[in-house]
C-alpha cells in the first residue's frame, strides 16, 4: 500500500453520515458530512451515504481509493455485510448494505457495527494502541460497547456480542430503550444523564442548571450537566457520580469476567474527567479481584468523533488483507 | 495414544482430593479419594495429593500413565503451573505446584483452575460437546465460572478471567466471601441458598424445613432446600426462585456481552430442575437481545462431580499435544 492510497471511512449516526479518506497511518482528510435526519426511508438513508462517499472519493480521484469501510448502528453480520436491524434508521431490516453500496459505487465495501468500528480505531491508532485485550465503552446516545480479545473484535456466536450497555446494573431499574430493566445504558448514556438531572430538578433541588434551562428542565443536555458539574454544582456532580458509579459496577464485573488490560471510555461525557473516572475506580477497588485490577488501566478515548470513521476504514483493510 | 494409556485426573476440593485414570474417550477408572480436611499446612495438602495420585498410578502401572492433570481452586498461572493463591487451602501462595508434583512423582504434570477444568470436561465429553462458545457456571461452595471461546478457555490478561460468580447482581447487596457487595455467589452458591432459607425461617415463616431442621436453622443445607422446594414447600421454592432469578440476571447480561451458544449449569442445586432453570429463562427473555437469545441453550451439566477430574486430565493432553 503506497502512502498515496486511502480507504474511505464512513460513520453513520442518527443525525449525520460522515466520510473521510483514511491513510495507512490512520490520518484522515477530505472530511465530508451530510445530514440524514428526517430521512423517511431505507433508500433515502442509503442515497445520502452514497452521496457522501462519492463526494469524498471525488476529492481523491477513484484510483487512489482502495475501498470503503462503513460503521453503522445496529446489529450487523460482518461476513455478509448485512444490517439485521438498526435502531433509529427507518426500514433498515435485513438490508444487504455492503452489496448495495458495492453495486452503486463500483468499489469494495466492508460493514461493521459502529461501536466495534470505534474500538478498532482506538485499538489501531488511539488509546488502545498496542493492547491485546481491551473493552471500549462509549457514552453517547446509547452506551456502545466493544470487546477486543487477542487483538480481535469479539463478535459472539451470531454477531451480537459486546453489548456492554445492556448489562443489568439495577435488577428492577429504569426501563432501557431495549426494553429491559436496569441496563447500564439507562443510567450512563447522555440522555440518561440529562434525564437524571431533570428528575433532580423536578424534585425541587436548587442547581445552576435551573437557571441555565430557564425553568424548562426539558432543555437540559448531558453536556450542560457535565459543565455544571465541572463548575462545582452539587446536583450535577451527584448525577455524574451516579453514572460513573454504575459504569464502575459494570466495569468491575467485566474485570472479573474477562480480565482485560484496558478499558477505553469515550463520549462527550468523559470531558467531566475525574467526576466520571474516580467513581469507576472506586467500584473497581470495591468489587474487582486485586489480581485482575493490578494490571488494569482505564483511560479516556483518544480519537473523539473520528474513532468510528477511522476504525471503519481500518476494518476494511483488516477484512481484505492486501496480497503483498 | 493407545487406548491402554491414561492421564491421571486430579480434583482438589476443600474436603477431599480425588484422582482417577482418564482414557482418551474421557472414561474414568481406579477412582481414589483422600481427605484433605484439617490439613494444617501447604505441605500437608501437597503430601495428600501426591499420595492420592500415587495410589491411582499404582492401579495402572507407571508405564500406562502419560501424565497428571490437576484441577485446583484458586488463581493459577497455567503456563508456569503456579498457584498464586487458593482460598481454603492453608499456605498455598505462589506455590509452584506443577514443579513440586513433577519432582516427587517423576511424571509430567499440568495445573488448571478447578472451574476451568470442569468446563474443559463438559466441553470435551459432557453437556458442552461440539459447542464452540460456552459459559459454565457451577453452583457449589462458591459459584464457579469458566468461559470457553473458540473452543478455548478464556484466561484473560493475567490468568484470572472467567469469574462469573463475582459479577455484581445487587449493587449494595450481601457481602460476598470475596469482600465485594452483591456478587452472584452471595445469592446462588449452595451456602447462600441455605442462608436465604435460614433467614426466611428466622423471620417466622412456616416451612417443612422448620421440621427437618429440628428447630435449628443452622443445620439447613442447600440440598434440603432443593428437596423441600421439589416437594412443594413455598419458602424453599421462593429461595430457589430467587437464586435462579439472580443467576438469570447474570446469564442475560453475559448473553448480551459475549453472545455464547450455551450455558452449562452445574452443582447439586440443579437437581431442582425447572425451579432453577425457569427463572433463568424468564430473565433471559426479559433482558437479553432476542437475536442473541434465539440461538442460546441453557442445559444442566452432564458429568456431575467428575467434570473437574475429567477436564483436568484433558487439560494435560491439550497442554502437551503428543508428537504424532
Amino acid at each position: 500500500m503506497t502512502q498515496d492510497r486511502v480507504v474511505i471511512g464512513v460513520d453513520l449516526g442518527g443525525t449525520n453520515v460522515r466520510c473521510a479518506g483514511v491513510d495507512d497511518k490512520g490520518r484522515i482528510s477530505h472530511h465530508t458530512k451530510l445530514s440524514v435526519a428526517g430521512s423517511a426511508s431505507a433508500e433515502a438513508v442509503v442515497a445520502r451515504i452514497v452521496d457522501c462517499i462519492s463526494r469524498t472519493m471525488d476529492g481523491y480521484g477513484r484510483n487512489r481509493v482502495m475501498g470503503v469501510g462503513v460503521g453503522t448502528p445496529g446489529l450487523i453480520i460482518a461476513e455478509t455485510g448485512t444490517v439485521v436491524y438498526a435502531p433509529n434508521v427507518p426500514g433498515w431490516t435485513d438490508l444487504p448494505l455492503r452489496d448495495i453500496l458495492e453495486e452503486r459505487l463500483k468499489i469494495p465495501v466492508e460493514i461493521e457495527n459502529d461501536a466495534n468500528a470505534a474500538a478498532i480505531g482506538e485499538h489501531w491508532v488511539g488509546a488502545g494502541r498496542g493492547v491485546r485485550h481491551l473493552i471500549c465503552i462509549t457514552l453517547g446516545t446509547g452506551v456502545g460497547g466493544a470487546i477486543i480479545l487477542n487483538d480481535q473484535i469479539w463478535r459472539g456466536a451470531n454477531g451480537a456480542g459486546g453489548e456492554v450497555g445492556h448489562t443489568t446494573v439495577i435488577e428492577d431499574g429504569v426501563i432501557c430503550g431495549c426494553g429491559a430493566p436496569g441496563c447500564l445504558e439507562a443510567y450512563a448514556s447522555a440522555p440518561a444523564i440529562a434525564r437524571q438531572a431533570r428528575e433532580a430538578l423536578r424534585a425541587g433541588v436548587q442547581s445552576r442548571l435551573t437557571t441555565w434551562c430557564d425553568g424548562n428542565p426539558e432543555t437540559i443536555t448531558s453536556a450542560m450537566v457535565a459543565q455544571a458539574a465541572e463548575e462545582g454544582d452539587p446536583v450535577a456532580q451527584a448525577v455524574m457520580h451516579r453514572a460513573g458509579t454504575l459504569l464502575g459496577v459494570a466495569v468491575a464485573s467485566l474485570t472479573n469476567l474477562l480480565n482485560p488490560e484496558l478499558f477505553v471510555i469515550g463520549g462527550g461525557v468523559i470531558n467531566a474527567g475525574d467526576l466520571i473516572f474516580k467513581p469507576i475506580w472506586d467500584e473497581i477497588h470495591r468489587r474487582a479481584y486485586k489480581w485482575s485490577a493490578s494490571i488494569l488501566r482505564v483511560v479516556p478515548a483518544a480519537l473523539g468523533d473520528d474513532a468510528g470513521l477511522i476504525g471503519a476504514a481500518r476494518n476494511f483493510t483488516l477484512s481484505r488483507p492486501s496480497p503483498s
